[in-house]
Parts: structure tokens; sequence; C-alpha cells
């Protein structure tokens, strides 16, 4: 049964088709710039990268261009035999426990929570829309980045801000990436052969810790939005909110105030001016003063977090480190394992070189049991979407 | 010696009077209302207490009369048998790391530092400037409560947000309640007879928690303002700060959102009106499950902080329970005490029934001491001022 997995933003799509239940990807690729200047597509196919210019004006055409290919490349003979499309929406709010069949109905909602996603949700209905069109026989699926977080407990969500902020608005802990630590769970899970106490280091540009009990969420970092917790690549992570005020009488706008802790804070922030992990590995190996603080303050921000998740599980029986940084930056594990000494926490220095690949990077006598587990977010909207099927 | 340990707010001026160094308390009061209708003053003179209604139009009024009584009760025959008084100022953020003699350029550097406690700074400098002119020929010393803080090393208090926001507003963290920190690290130096590992939780209506080591702090809970850190009676503690942004575009203003998140939030914003800790412990007593909720959240908010705490000190040698809740609040104790057994914390249950008065709280084979120290700002704005002199 072939299944297409897709995530669009405002002006980008990504699809990666599958034949399922072996979990085959047929083809992967990307469309960029949609609807501005300079639009192109990328796809591979065994291995083989295909790039093309194209005129892009909006998601339609790119999934005009995107059936086409599949036909083209024999991917598929005849579209109805794409059976699924799992469509990766970023806000389910608490509206969303798991992933389900779009209807009208789903379509609405997802719409109306476009206040709390304003760039991502208004993007995905797009594409929901556009793939229906093309691909009508397909079932199609929401799967959405939030709804693994649904099972936290009403004080873990709850801020202790005035609860009609709550009531009238929505505003409690939602969390994000939640494809991504359900994808690590249910892999833990089939590991260990049972569900165990795990904290899940999701570390990308973008990143989230959450603490996982019984294959469900217990915590994570992310709050309202995805700029709550640790230190990210432009994002602050966790601030003194009083901040923003101080800062407004200053002359800031709302808008100012939301470009500068989501794009010009974190690393970026810091450094004044980088904001890519690799980069800032490189600044630390030339000994730059604004690297090296800036890694400090990203290392604590996570260390912070597993303290916190090791207690409120009352212990745990893995740390996991996924996503970009996570599965390819063992100078940041190295760094976080060593922060967790006191816990009974014991690098393997050797294992811990690995990148991008299964592996266990905690000693044999390491209380806690480490490992590095690439994440597939893309599959995991397969998977939920096969399932529905 | 006597010394006279002062504390200024907006409309009220608290006095306590020491013999030194017995550290014998020889009057304590306060004036209420300075500058509004129904203002009055109250002191106690060996457990006696007098209550008067009294014309305060300002601060100097205030002090004359203080004066006027000192001298009618026989706490002192002449004022100049008053060496030393000690002003406690709110922020003295990167400008003072210790107590210090004032003068006309300390005195210019709090009035620049009001625009970082546009209500305490000014009260205190109006303070100081009136006992200044009764009481002329004593030392006056500043007292910040900051400056216990100042140790906190570079990646601890700065934000992964624009660095300008540091360089141009000074937007890093101070931290507050620094004259308790540093008071009970004193007491736990004299206790242990040598500097240990410490997390003290200064839990009152505000709160704030510290990791000391070595006699110094190495990280606290209230940052740029004291609205960050644990839940408090009217103040949030954490959140995700792009709530504010959010907010304002819904209509709010950056003054309703620091009244939001100062005074209509934490205990008050949870249960939509009750602020006081002891009519939270009614509220659970009678099931009332908003005050069950608030409790859980605040409980958890410090158990949090212990743990990051733990972590970064590498392991701790002692948890202190101290101020208005951690003092009296056997409850809240106790659930902190439960929720940290994996780091292997014990509770004795007998002891913590205590209130108000040292005692260790923790059972003998507890791998954390814990202890209630009862805090004495006062007492400590007294022994800087006496030290310097």
């Amino acid at each position: 049964m072939k299944i297409l997995s897709v995530n669009c933003g405002s002006s980008s799509l990504k699809f990666q088709m599958y034949e399922m239940p072996e979990k085959e990807v047929l083809i992967s690729g990307n469309f960029e710039r949609i609807g501005l200047d300079g639009s192109f597509y990328s796809y591979k196919i065994n291995g083989e990268k295909t790039k093309k210019e194209a005129n892009l004006p909006n998601h339609g055409d790119a999934v005009k261009i995107l059936v086409d290919e599949l036909l083209a490349n024999k991917i598929v003979n005849s579209l109805d035999e794409i059976k699924g499309v799992g469509h990766r929406v970023v806000q389910g709010a608490d509206k969303f426990d798991k992933s389900v069949v779009i209807d009208d109905d789903v379509k609405k909602k997802i719409d109306d929570l476009s206040s709390l996603a304003p760039l991502h949700n208004p993007a995905a209905l797009i594409g929901i829309n556009a793939f229906s069109e093309y691909i009508s026989s397909a079932v199609h699926v929401a799967v959405f980045d939030t709804s693994f977080h649904q099972t936290m407990d009403r004080e873990t969500y709850l801020y202790a801000l005035p609860y009609s902020w709550y009531r009238d608005y929505g505003i409690r802990k939602y969390g994000a990436h939640g494809t991504s630590h359900k994808f690590i769970t249910q892999y833990m899970n089939k590991y260990y052969g049972e569900n165990k106490k795990l904290i899940i280091c999701h570390i990308g540009s973008g990143g989230s810790i959450s603490a996982v009990k019984d294959g469900k969420c217990v915590d994570t970092s992310m709050g309202f939005t995805p700029n709550a917790g640790i230190v990210m690549g432009t994002r602050s992570g966790d601030i003194d909110a009083s901040i923003i005020p101080f800062m407004i009488n200053k002359g800031l706008t709302a808008s100012d105030i939301d470009k500068a802790i989501n794009k010009e804070s974190g690393f970026y922030g810091i450094t004044e001016g980088i904001s890519d992990a690799r980069d800032i590995e490189d600044g630390i190996a030339s000994g730059d003063e604004k690297c090296i603080l800036a890694q400090n303050m990203f290392v604590r921000s996570i260390v912070n977090y597993i303290a916190k998740y090791y207690v409120l599980l009352n212990g745990c029986d893995a740390i996991i480190f996924t996503a970009g940084i996570g599965e390819r930056a063992p100078l940041t594990r190295e760094q976080v394992m060593k922060e967790l000494s006191c816990l009974g926490v014991k690098i393997d220095e050797e294992a811990n070189k690995v990148r991008a690949e299964f592996k266990k990077v905690s000693a044999e006598d390491s209380s806690i049991e480490c490992f590095v587990v690439p994440t597939d977010e893309e599959l995991m909207i397969a998977l939920d979407t096969y399932e529905l099927i």
C-alpha cells in the first residue's frame, strides 16, 4: 500500500512516499519558494537526486507537478494506488489528541486554530485542499505536532496566569515536535520490549525535551508556542516574561518582540549572528568566546530540563538524543552527559562519536542508559495514516 | 552600638533597632499609608505593641515621628547614639556587589537604577534622604537585595536574547531576596562550621530559590525582575514569554500585562481570587479543586528548581526552607520533600510539624539534610551596617 507523507509550510512542501507496511521509501523531495521568485523542486529516487526549476505560483501547482512526476517516474501507474496521504499539522491544540481522517469538520477545526499558529495551520490547510483535489481517492489524514502532548495533566499544561486567559484565549502549554517524540517513544518501546521512563531530547535548530512514562507524554519543554524551553538556533527559550513589557516600554511593538525572541535570539542572539550549531562548533574550536558562551548556555538549558524531568518521573531509564544536533553533535551530547554525573550518568566516549544512527552512548555502568536514535517524522506520519486506513 | 535597620516602600516604612553586636532588638515597627488617607504607625518594645494614627504626608514626617518616639521611649537618650542606619535597596544591578556606605555617588547610582525598579529604588532614596537629615551623625549604609546574586557567572545571568538588549538596557538576571539568601548562607555556614552546597528556598508570598556553593550564589530563580521563577501569591513565575505579544495583540497594553503577571497571577490567577497561602491551605482542607491545583503547581515549580540546582551544584548537602511559607507551612515542605525521593530525600514527619524555628526536618537517613531556618533580613541589614562602621 502506497502512503504519501506531506509537510506544507507557508512557501514549501516536503513529501515522502512509502510502500507500507514495509516502510520502504519510494520517493522523497521538496518544493521550495512556492509563491516566490526562483522557485524549484527536487526529489530523490533510489538515492538519485533530481533538481528542477519550476513556476510555482501556489501549492496547487506544486501538487500538480508532484503527481505528474509520480506517474512519469512510474512510482505509481495510477494515482488511485495511493491509498493514504498524511498531512503534518502544527497546531491541534486540545481539539485533537490523536491523528484523524480529515473531513469538513476537521478542516474547520484546523482553520479555527489558526490564531494559535498563524503561519502554519493555514499552510497545512492549503496543502490538504490541493492534495484532496489531485489525489481524491486517497484517505487524507491529519497528524498533529501537538497531539502526543495532550496526555499532560492539567497542573502541567496550565500556567499560573489569570485563569481567564486559558478560558478565553486557550493560553496553556501545547508543546510541539510531538510526531518526533511519539516516533522515539515507539522506537524505544520496541527496543526495550516494554514502556520505560524516557527523557527525549529532540534537539535541532528548534529543540524540545519531553518526559515520557508508560508511552505517554508527562511534560514537555515547549509551551504555548515553540519559543519556550531550551536555548535554540534563533529562539530564546525560557526567559523572564517581564522583560517583554519592559522592552515594549522602550518602544518595541508586539511584532518586534515576536521577531526578536523567535528569530534573533538563541545562538544568534548571544553570538550576534551565528545561528547554526555547526558554526557554533567551529567557533568553539577556534576559541571564539561568544560561541563558547552560547554552547554553555545551550547545554545548561538542556541539562536543566533533564534534571527537572528526572525528578518528575521519579528517576528515568533512558535519555535519548535525536534530531539534527542530538544525532550529529557528539560534543553537545558529551557535555550534557558529563553535567549529569551526579545522577550516575556515564558516557561511553568511543560510542558517542556516532552520527545519525542508533547507538547506546552511555557506559555499561551508567545509571541511566543514553542513546542516539535518529528520528523520522515523515515515517511516523505515514504510520499513523496507514493505521487509520 | 545602636544600629537602625530600615526598609522604605512607596507608602510604607519598616524599622528595627538593634544593640550590636548583641543583636538585641530594642524596638521594631512600621509606618503605613504614608502620603495616603488613614495613615498610622505601630511599634513594639519588649513585646508590647503600640499603634497610633498620625498625619504622614511624606516619609520625612514618618522619620520625624520615629526619632521622637525613640527619644520619648528612651531607646536612645540622644540621636548620636545611633551609629549606623542600614537601608534596604531593591535594585543594585551590576553596580553593587556588596553593601556600601552611602555617599552622593551611591545615591546617584541608586537613582540611575530606578528604571529597573521604578517603584522601589525611588522610595529607598526618599528614605535615605529623610534619615540622613534627622540622624545625620550616623553612617548610612545601602544593602542591596540583588548584591548577593552578583557572583552568578556570565552564562547564568545572561539570557539567550539579542545581546544588544543586555548591552543597551541591562537585560539580564539580577535575582532578588539576596539579603535573605545571604543571611541563610551565613547561618548554615556557622551551623556546619564550613561552607556546604545549599539550595535555599525563600518561599513567601513572593518566592525565590538559590543555589549556593562555597558561600556564593551560583544561580537563583528570580530573573530580570521578581516575576520569574516559582509560582507565587500573585506572580506567575516562569511562563512562555510568547504569551505576552499574543495577549498584546488581543488588546492588552504593556501596563495591563505587568499588572496581570505580577498582581493577578500565581495562586490568585489559578484560583481566581485567593492569593494567601493560608487560604489555599484552608481550601485544600475543604477539598477545593482550584486550591489543590494551585498548590500542586506551586509545589511542582519549587521541586523543578531544586532538581535543576541539585544537578547544577553536582549534588547538594542541604535544602533550606525559609520565609513565610517555608517556615510555617509543613504541608508544602512535606509535598516538596516527598517529590524529591528519587534524590534520596526522606522527611522526618514529626520534626516537619515545626513552625518558624530552626529545625532539621529530614530523616536521619536522608541523602540531603533539610532544614527550616527562620530568615531575618532586618538583622542581616544591621549586620552589614555594623561591619561597615
